[in-house]
Protein backbone atom coordinates (compact mmCIF):
# COMPACT_ATOMS: atom_id res chain seq x y z
CA UNK A 1 0.00 0.00 0.00
CA UNK A 2 2.88 2.10 0.95
CA UNK A 3 4.29 1.97 -2.14
CA UNK A 4 1.10 2.70 -4.14
CA UNK A 5 0.05 5.76 -2.18
CA UNK A 6 3.77 6.88 -2.92
CA UNK A 7 2.88 6.31 -6.58
CA UNK A 8 -0.69 8.49 -6.35
CA UNK A 9 1.59 11.35 -4.51
CA UNK A 10 3.57 11.60 -7.48
CA UNK A 11 1.54 11.17 -10.23
CA UNK A 12 -0.48 14.06 -8.20
CA UNK A 13 1.54 16.34 -8.16
CA UNK A 14 3.30 15.90 -11.47
CA UNK A 15 -0.52 16.21 -12.73
CA UNK A 16 -1.03 19.36 -10.93
CA UNK A 17 1.57 20.86 -13.03
CA UNK A 18 0.79 19.43 -16.33
CA UNK A 19 -2.97 18.72 -16.28
CA UNK A 20 -5.32 17.84 -17.85
CA UNK A 21 -7.80 18.27 -15.12
CA UNK A 22 -9.50 14.86 -15.69
CA UNK A 23 -6.81 13.12 -14.94
CA UNK A 24 -6.43 15.13 -11.39
CA UNK A 25 -9.71 14.33 -10.46
CA UNK A 26 -9.43 10.69 -11.28
CA UNK A 27 -6.75 9.85 -8.24
CA UNK A 28 -10.01 10.91 -6.17
CA UNK A 29 -12.85 8.63 -4.82
CA UNK A 30 -16.02 10.14 -6.18
CA UNK A 31 -16.98 11.56 -2.83
CA UNK A 32 -13.89 13.14 -2.13
CA UNK A 33 -13.37 16.04 0.30
CA UNK A 34 -10.70 18.56 -0.01
CA UNK A 35 -9.81 21.11 1.87
CA UNK A 36 -7.56 24.29 0.31
CA UNK A 37 -5.96 25.31 2.42
CA UNK A 38 -7.56 23.87 5.62
CA UNK A 39 -9.58 25.65 7.30
CA UNK A 40 -11.73 27.18 4.10
CA UNK A 41 -14.78 25.44 3.34
CA UNK A 42 -14.62 21.73 2.24
CA UNK A 43 -15.25 21.18 -0.78
CA UNK A 44 -17.07 17.35 -1.97
CA UNK A 45 -17.27 15.40 -5.27
CA UNK A 46 -15.41 15.40 -8.05
CA UNK A 47 -17.58 18.56 -9.66
CA UNK A 48 -16.65 20.55 -7.06
CA UNK A 49 -12.97 18.90 -7.08
CA UNK A 50 -12.52 19.15 -11.14
CA UNK A 51 -13.87 23.32 -10.66
CA UNK A 52 -11.25 23.25 -7.85
CA UNK A 53 -8.47 22.06 -10.34
CA UNK A 54 -9.63 24.08 -13.17
CA UNK A 55 -8.81 27.34 -11.86
CA UNK A 56 -4.86 26.95 -12.66
CA UNK A 57 -5.58 24.61 -16.21
CA UNK A 58 -5.09 27.41 -17.85
CA UNK A 59 -2.30 28.90 -16.41
CA UNK A 60 1.52 27.85 -17.55
CA UNK A 61 2.79 25.77 -14.37
CA UNK A 62 5.22 23.66 -12.87
CA UNK A 63 5.24 21.62 -10.14
CA UNK A 64 8.05 19.80 -8.02
CA UNK A 65 7.99 16.97 -5.26
CA UNK A 66 10.11 17.43 -2.30
CA UNK A 67 10.62 13.62 -2.11
CA UNK A 68 12.48 13.67 1.25
CA UNK A 69 9.13 15.32 3.02
CA UNK A 70 7.27 11.75 1.79
CA UNK A 71 5.47 10.27 4.99
CA UNK A 72 3.16 7.65 4.50
CA UNK A 73 1.67 6.13 7.59
CA UNK A 74 -0.94 3.41 6.79
CA UNK A 75 -3.68 5.02 4.51
CA UNK A 76 -2.23 8.13 4.82
CA UNK A 77 0.13 10.64 2.85
CA UNK A 78 2.09 13.85 4.16
CA UNK A 79 4.60 15.57 1.50
CA UNK A 80 5.98 19.14 0.54
CA UNK A 81 5.53 20.17 -2.90
CA UNK A 82 5.73 23.61 -4.74
CA UNK A 83 3.91 24.85 -7.80
CA UNK A 84 5.16 27.85 -10.02
CA UNK A 85 2.38 29.20 -12.21
CA UNK A 86 3.28 32.13 -14.67
CA UNK A 87 0.69 34.86 -15.86
CA UNK A 88 0.62 38.00 -16.71
CA UNK A 89 4.57 38.70 -16.13
CA UNK A 90 4.15 37.74 -12.74
CA UNK A 91 5.60 34.30 -11.61
CA UNK A 92 3.97 32.71 -8.12
CA UNK A 93 5.18 30.44 -6.11
CA UNK A 94 3.06 28.41 -3.61
CA UNK A 95 4.63 25.52 -1.32
CA UNK A 96 1.79 23.66 1.13
CA UNK A 97 1.95 20.52 2.99
CA UNK A 98 -0.52 18.04 1.58
CA UNK A 99 -2.40 16.19 3.58
CA UNK A 100 -4.28 13.48 1.80
CA UNK A 101 -6.11 10.12 2.83
CA UNK A 102 -6.72 6.96 0.60
CA UNK A 103 -9.17 4.51 0.05
CA UNK A 104 -7.96 0.70 -0.02
CA UNK A 105 -8.17 0.91 -3.93
CA UNK A 106 -5.41 3.54 -3.52
CA UNK A 107 -7.82 6.53 -3.91
CA UNK A 108 -7.39 9.58 -2.44
CA UNK A 109 -10.89 10.58 -0.36
CA UNK A 110 -9.81 13.13 1.67
CA UNK A 111 -6.96 15.89 0.72
CA UNK A 112 -5.76 18.85 3.32
CA UNK A 113 -3.32 21.42 2.21
CA UNK A 114 -1.36 23.28 4.88
CA UNK A 115 -0.27 26.78 3.76
CA UNK A 116 -1.05 30.55 3.54
CA UNK A 117 -0.36 33.57 2.05
CA UNK A 118 3.44 33.19 4.25
CA UNK A 119 4.14 30.30 1.56
CA UNK A 120 3.22 32.27 -0.93
CA UNK A 121 5.45 34.48 -3.12
CA UNK A 122 4.98 36.51 -6.52
CA UNK A 123 7.68 37.58 -8.49
CA UNK A 124 7.51 39.64 -11.99
CA UNK A 125 9.39 37.59 -14.28
CA UNK B 1 -2.53 34.09 15.51
CA UNK B 2 0.39 32.73 12.92
CA UNK B 3 3.10 34.24 15.06
CA UNK B 4 1.63 32.30 18.26
CA UNK B 5 1.10 28.92 16.28
CA UNK B 6 4.38 29.19 15.27
CA UNK B 7 5.99 29.78 18.61
CA UNK B 8 3.82 26.67 20.20
CA UNK B 9 5.66 24.42 17.07
CA UNK B 10 8.88 25.22 18.27
CA UNK B 11 8.29 25.12 21.77
CA UNK B 12 6.86 21.72 20.88
CA UNK B 13 9.95 20.48 19.05
CA UNK B 14 12.19 22.19 21.69
CA UNK B 15 10.20 20.28 24.37
CA UNK B 16 10.14 16.69 23.00
CA UNK B 17 14.04 17.24 22.92
CA UNK B 18 14.83 18.21 26.30
CA UNK B 19 11.48 17.53 28.65
CA UNK B 20 10.01 17.53 31.22
CA UNK B 21 6.62 15.86 30.39
CA UNK B 22 4.70 18.11 32.02
CA UNK B 23 5.94 21.25 29.74
CA UNK B 24 5.05 19.17 26.75
CA UNK B 25 1.63 18.41 27.88
CA UNK B 26 0.89 22.04 28.76
CA UNK B 27 0.70 22.91 25.05
CA UNK B 28 -2.33 20.22 24.87
CA UNK B 29 -5.43 21.51 25.89
CA UNK B 30 -7.01 19.37 28.65
CA UNK B 31 -8.99 17.22 25.83
CA UNK B 32 -7.24 17.42 22.94
CA UNK B 33 -6.06 14.05 20.67
CA UNK B 34 -3.38 12.20 19.23
CA UNK B 35 -2.73 10.08 16.71
CA UNK B 36 1.15 9.28 16.14
CA UNK B 37 1.23 7.57 13.72
CA UNK B 38 -1.98 8.92 12.43
CA UNK B 39 -4.40 5.54 11.93
CA UNK B 40 -3.26 4.35 15.27
CA UNK B 41 -5.35 4.54 17.98
CA UNK B 42 -6.52 7.92 19.15
CA UNK B 43 -5.35 9.00 22.91
CA UNK B 44 -7.29 11.78 24.39
CA UNK B 45 -6.44 14.00 27.07
CA UNK B 46 -4.07 15.16 29.42
CA UNK B 47 -3.23 11.46 31.02
CA UNK B 48 -3.32 9.75 28.13
CA UNK B 49 -1.08 12.07 26.78
CA UNK B 50 1.32 12.34 29.45
CA UNK B 51 1.62 8.44 29.43
CA UNK B 52 2.27 8.94 25.48
CA UNK B 53 5.26 11.24 25.88
CA UNK B 54 6.77 9.82 29.48
CA UNK B 55 8.16 7.07 26.74
CA UNK B 56 10.73 8.80 25.83
CA UNK B 57 11.25 10.80 29.00
CA UNK B 58 13.60 8.68 30.30
CA UNK B 59 16.10 8.68 26.56
CA UNK B 60 18.81 10.57 25.99
CA UNK B 61 17.28 12.66 22.81
CA UNK B 62 17.81 15.85 20.88
CA UNK B 63 15.25 16.82 18.24
CA UNK B 64 15.44 19.75 15.34
CA UNK B 65 12.45 21.63 13.55
CA UNK B 66 13.40 21.78 9.65
CA UNK B 67 11.81 25.71 10.07
CA UNK B 68 11.78 25.33 6.28
CA UNK B 69 8.98 22.82 6.39
CA UNK B 70 6.77 25.03 8.81
CA UNK B 71 3.35 25.48 7.06
CA UNK B 72 0.50 27.49 8.89
CA UNK B 73 -3.20 27.65 7.92
CA UNK B 74 -5.84 29.47 10.21
CA UNK B 75 -5.86 27.64 13.35
CA UNK B 76 -3.45 24.89 11.80
CA UNK B 77 -0.22 24.02 11.43
CA UNK B 78 1.96 20.82 9.41
CA UNK B 79 5.84 20.23 9.80
CA UNK B 80 9.00 17.98 9.92
CA UNK B 81 11.31 17.61 12.92
CA UNK B 82 13.58 14.74 13.57
CA UNK B 83 14.08 13.12 16.79
CA UNK B 84 17.51 11.35 17.64
CA UNK B 85 17.18 8.97 20.45
CA UNK B 86 19.99 7.16 21.68
CA UNK B 87 20.13 3.98 24.17
CA UNK B 88 21.58 0.89 24.48
CA UNK B 89 24.32 1.83 21.93
CA UNK B 90 22.44 2.69 19.29
CA UNK B 91 21.22 5.60 17.90
CA UNK B 92 17.16 5.75 16.73
CA UNK B 93 16.47 8.71 14.40
CA UNK B 94 12.57 9.34 13.40
CA UNK B 95 11.40 11.96 11.74
CA UNK B 96 7.91 12.85 10.92
CA UNK B 97 5.67 15.24 9.86
CA UNK B 98 2.94 16.34 12.11
CA UNK B 99 0.13 18.05 11.71
CA UNK B 100 -1.42 19.85 14.60
CA UNK B 101 -5.03 21.93 15.32
CA UNK B 102 -4.71 24.64 17.80
CA UNK B 103 -7.53 26.91 19.93
CA UNK B 104 -8.02 30.02 20.37
CA UNK B 105 -6.10 29.82 23.28
CA UNK B 106 -2.80 28.64 20.92
CA UNK B 107 -3.42 25.32 22.64
CA UNK B 108 -2.86 22.03 20.73
CA UNK B 109 -6.33 20.44 20.59
CA UNK B 110 -5.30 17.92 18.13
CA UNK B 111 -1.60 16.60 16.69
CA UNK B 112 -1.43 13.65 14.10
CA UNK B 113 1.85 12.40 13.17
CA UNK B 114 2.87 10.94 9.55
CA UNK B 115 5.59 8.73 9.65
CA UNK B 116 6.67 4.89 9.08
CA UNK B 117 9.06 2.85 9.98
CA UNK B 118 10.32 3.84 6.59
CA UNK B 119 10.81 7.10 7.98
CA UNK B 120 12.97 5.57 10.99
CA UNK B 121 16.66 4.47 11.37
CA UNK B 122 18.52 2.46 13.66
CA UNK B 123 22.30 2.60 13.98
CA UNK B 124 25.06 1.16 16.40
CA UNK B 125 26.68 4.65 17.92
Amino acid sequence: MAREIRDVVEQYVKLVGTGPTADIVDLYAPDAVIEDPIGTEPKQGHEAIREFYDVIASLERETSLAPETVRIAGNHAAFVFTLVTRAGGQRMTLSPIDAMEFDDDGRIIRMRAYWSAEDMSVEPE
